[in-house]
């Protein structure tokens, strides 16, 4: 049995970003196993645990991840990772991943996956609402595959901002307002809020918006008129009424359900997508278990790792 | 972080009985977060992911284990895991376990915990029906809080049922027919067993039943009549519902979950009980997380470890 304990180290961005990609197509072709997430709650935050099994890669495993939003007063991230991968014909658990850098990787792809199939324009202005480990490695992932010209960035803090500002030199980026940042075209939406941030009125048609920060119940980041103006693709449907950006305006009764477009995995596999330049798309995510399982997968090809004894 | 490649030789069996023991008392309290375990279906088998937070002893944590019945024919066991602890007040992982071991421990020490709470004698014959690695951890956990004068072992296999006798040389064990074994005071069933294999004619009264080996959906291992004259107490309502000895007759109609008497931790904690000397029990055992973080917990105190580089 192996451990890796810096798998991320032994990835590019664009094997990540493919990687993600077919794992969202075997999710629109219904090829996967993947129960929704579980929570647990803790003092101060929760822990989820995504099982599931992507036959397309012949692998099966679990991501034990969890959230504590404080943790930054004792020195640690609000995230932290670990990644089981076991052999499907026997069961047999064959690594162990430290999941913590994998984690802000494959959502920033599934942000880049989502941009390149729903954006309607292949270049323009990208602003980030927050701008923490996730909007970084978003920034990175849809650079990919979108042509940015400008970064529009707001955090809560400014200072935040500024940092990550001054970690892409080559970048033009701007520390803005908020509805100037709202303004772009294209959205990383990447808060823990539990209230609207994002106003309708800020948005202009044709915005594609990646609604990365709702990833449990109580957590929205955008004014629900903007849901209902818009065209909603989920990662997952069962995880997004749970625990998406349209989890809060469901239990309201502001959105239904049923009005959800559908998945991103359809839109991949042609199956369905924006309807006019004009619409404004929004991609609900909350995170996958496949593509968990599809970078872990992709970076125990090339990882360093620990040989660990397993007595079966 | 640590890994235990072999947790299980660090604990004693006295200790493992009172840790499953307080862990169903806290269950019966409900002083646990514990959602059902998740089932992902895979080549050949399955595997479950099981997370659980247990305040009393401030441990949270994920088990996730496979079942693949053909293994032994790539000399693999059937079942193999591994566990994972979290802090609880930030949930940074602390620790990986090898749970092969473990889980097999539990399961017996569950049954132990549940025969000496609702068996009606403190001494008497323990009839094994199946006899690999569970019912040898069951067999030395009922050992600790029953008086077994003999053993009546019966397997599919009369050499796995030989071999389990010839570990035992101080113990009078003889290898019996199945009804045989059936007529004890207390009996281990843990067949993997989709068909009834204990009948109805062979069961007295007063006779305390630890039912096992259904684990999954599909599984039963008693004749469906013996449920409609005992007392059913089960690990977990929900779990016991879904794959429990009682799915196979609740999805017949055989069999109402409002018949469950209730879960052994409240037979524990001293809430309900068995109605008389002449009831038939049954104890009706899944699994439940929090006996997995309770062992874990006892382990990590002694047991060996590997220090494993955890950056967050």
């Amino acid at each position: 049995m192996r451990y890796y304990p810096a798998p991320e180290s032994a990835i590019q961005m664009p094997d990540l970003i493919e990687a993600v990609r077919m794992a969202f197509m075997d999710h629109g072709n219904g090829r996967c196993e993947m129960p929704p997430k579980s929570y647990v709650s803790l003092p101060g935050g929760d822990f989820r645990t995504m099982p599931s099994y992507l036959p397309s890669l012949n692998v099966a495993g679990v991501k034990v991840v969890n959230v504590h939003p404080d943790n930054r007063n004792v020195g640690l991230p609000t995230v932290m990772g670990l990644t089981i991968l076991l052999d499907p014909p026997t069961g047999r658990p064959v690594s162990i991943l430290n999941a913590t850098g994998l984690t802000d990787l494959r959502t920033g792809a599934a942000a880049a996956v989502a941009t390149s199939a729903l954006a309607p324009v292949k270049n323009g202005t990208l602003g980030l609402i927050g701008a923490g480990r996730q909007a970084r490695s978003g920034l990175l992932a849809i650079g990919e595959v979108f042509g940015i010209e400008t970064v529009k960035v707001w955090s809560r803090s400014r200072k935040t901002a500024e940092d990550l500002a001054s970690r892409f030199p080559s970048l033009d980026i701007r520390v803005t307002s908020l509805e100037q940042a709202a303004g772009s075209d294209v959205l990383l939406t990447t808060t823990p809020s539990v209230s609207p941030v994002v106003m309708n009125d800020w948005i202009s048609d044709g915005t594609h918006i990646n609604a990365i920060g709702a990833d449990a119940p109580g957590k929205q980041e955008l004014d629900p008129t903007i849901l209902m103006r818009a065209e909603i693709f989920v990662d997952d449907r069962k995880q997004a009424v749970h625990s998406g950006e349209v989890n809060v305006p469901i239990r309201d009764g502001l959105f239904k359900p049923e009005n959800i477009v559908g998945t991103l995995g359809e839109v991949l596999i042609g199956r369905i997508g924006r309807s006019s330049r004009e619409a404004i798309t929004i991609f609900d995510s909350t995170g996958i278990a496949i593509t968990d399982l599809a970078i872990a997968s992709e970076a125990v090809k090339r990882g360093e790792f620990v040989e660990l004894p397993f007595k079966p």
